[in-house]
């Protein structure tokens, strides 16, 4: 207010330590991921080459590593700080979202032929080694997970739950089957929450959720990360189908426009830009709600929350 | 002998119960890992219900279910029983050898039209479905690793040890790659055994010794049980390659003289048919001196072995 040019101070100043915050928590998560990346994926040397070199060129094109930042931090939150080892589950789980990457960009899929700026594995590598390319990061990633530096029953407990995130039933391949059924028809609302909450939230809450398992969180707490997971999730989705309208390709690194072309179930589709947004912001707000209880333990999740509604790529 | 009536006909009786034990043991291997997957398996009416349906199709295709059996046996042999719940671990690696089995059959990989004696699963369901039940195979396999009713310490070393063998090194999807990579060359012998360890032995030697594992044999027995699914595993592989020149596709229920016009790489087209029988008969011989300590509690694995040689598909 232009009236009290002290509360103002107060709280541009205190905005400005939570951005710093918030960029160190990303730039941190980044490199503590990228390198457990480089140390638990197969060396592009290692025989045979050409599926590692496959494997590294989608893991490696520059990916905002969201999975395993919100997954340590989660951790961070539980154990007041970031448990020793936590970066190698981190790794697992962006495995398994690249994986899932690679396939979706399939010819008989999407047909994306650009990636993160970079041109799609299939592009690089033929069809054939990116197939088995998305199956071995999926391998490797249940490898990671089963050298955890966690109680053995903590990683049984984690397997699960990433294992469910990622399935058929609710999880991200039931996500993506309903997505592919779902173009050129003009999907119920039902429909549409169904694919944002399996195809993404699914990730998105496993990798918060076991974060959560592996620092020793108590069940009323891991309610609480599932519950913030599941309304960052959509949220995250929905901000992704408006970038998909409102920016360009360059600016998304990704072929922007896409959904539209393939008559996609999109929330920009079915409720306009504005309305999306909107959503996107209440979503925010109650996953806000839903770790009250941590007090400001929270406040590293709670930007990163308002940081995935607010990014423009 | 012909001079010693009574030795032949006590000979030829202990063959026939061996060969009645052998039915048995096939049979109820296969029920067992046919009511664990009917079982774990989302049913084919579970929303999304096209994955559930493609999955079922190629998983209850009437598979020997090998691996499966090779691991209750395995267990068998360790505990003195069958351990309850080991047939949720043998239901796992049929999954994950179904999952291998649709994607390598994609027209980007061996392009198949038949397996089992029926159409495969991109055939019937479309190559989007058929990559994405593959996936989700792996993904089931894990989430029902997970869930075993063994000691959590025993289950992540489980999950280890599956992994690897399906994994890229060594494992299952590397030999995949070299395999395909060597199609139309004239690789060396080491290739070729590159090759058939990692894309066959090493999922037969995981099998067993996950089964020995669930059981809670000792790492003495363990590396007993590695060496002989090393073997068995490599005998299996020379033998389908065998198969494949001398049977028929009405035979073999798949696309039979495939690897002669792909120009795989297979033992039969290194070393001639004979010699090819021959090595695989060597195999098994070392097979069973692996097992020699166990005494006559490896007589169920052994008869295993020496059918899966003599078998006809």
């Amino acid at each position: 207010m232009a009236d009290n040019s002290g509360a103002t101070s107060k709280s541009t100043s205190s905005l400005a330590i939570l951005s710093l915050m918030l960029k160190e928590t990303l730039e941190r998560g980044q490199a503590q991921t990228d390198a457990a990346l480089e140390r638990l994926i197969p060396p592009a040397t290692q025989h045979p080459t050409s599926i590692h070199l496959a494997m590294r060129h989608s893991v490696f094109a520059g990916g905002k590593r969201i999975r395993p930042i919100l997954c340590i931090e989660a951790g961070r939150m539980i154990a007041g700080l970031i448990p020793p080892g936590i970066e190698e589950l981190g790794a697992a789980l962006e495995m398994l979202h690249t994986y899932s990457l690679i396939h979706d960009d399939l010819p008989a899929l999407d047909n994306d032929d650009l990636r993160r700026g970079r041109p799609t594995c299939h592009k690089v590598f033929g069809e054939a080694i990116a197939i088995l390319a998305g199956d071995a990061l999926q391998t490797q990633a249940y490898e990671v997970l089963s050298q955890l530096q966690c109680p053995a029953d903590a990683s049984v407990r984690i397997i699960n739950e990433i294992a469910r995130g990622t399935g058929t039933v609710d999880g991200m391949i039931g996500g993506q089957v309903v997505d592919l059924e779902a173009e050129g028809t003009k999907p119920s609302t039902e429909t549409l929450k169904y694919i944002h909450r399996a195809k993404t939230a699914a990730l998105i809450t496993a990798s918060i959720v076991s974060g959560g398992i592996y620092s020793g969180a108590e069940d009323t707490e891991l309610a609480k990360l599932r519950s913030f997971g599941q309304s960052i999730g959509l949220a995250f989705q929905i901000v992704d189908d408006v970038l998909d309208v409102t920016q360009s390709s360059e600016q998304l690194g990704k072929t922007a426009g896409k959904d539209t072309v393939a008559e996609k179930a999109t929330y920009p589709a079915l409720f306009g830009i504005e309305e999306s947004i909107k959503k996107a912001d209440t979503l925010v707000e109650s996953a806000f709600a839903s770790l009250q209880s941590f007090g400001n333990r929270a406040d590293t999740l709670k930007a990163l929350a308002r940081f995935l509604v607010e990014r423009k790529k």
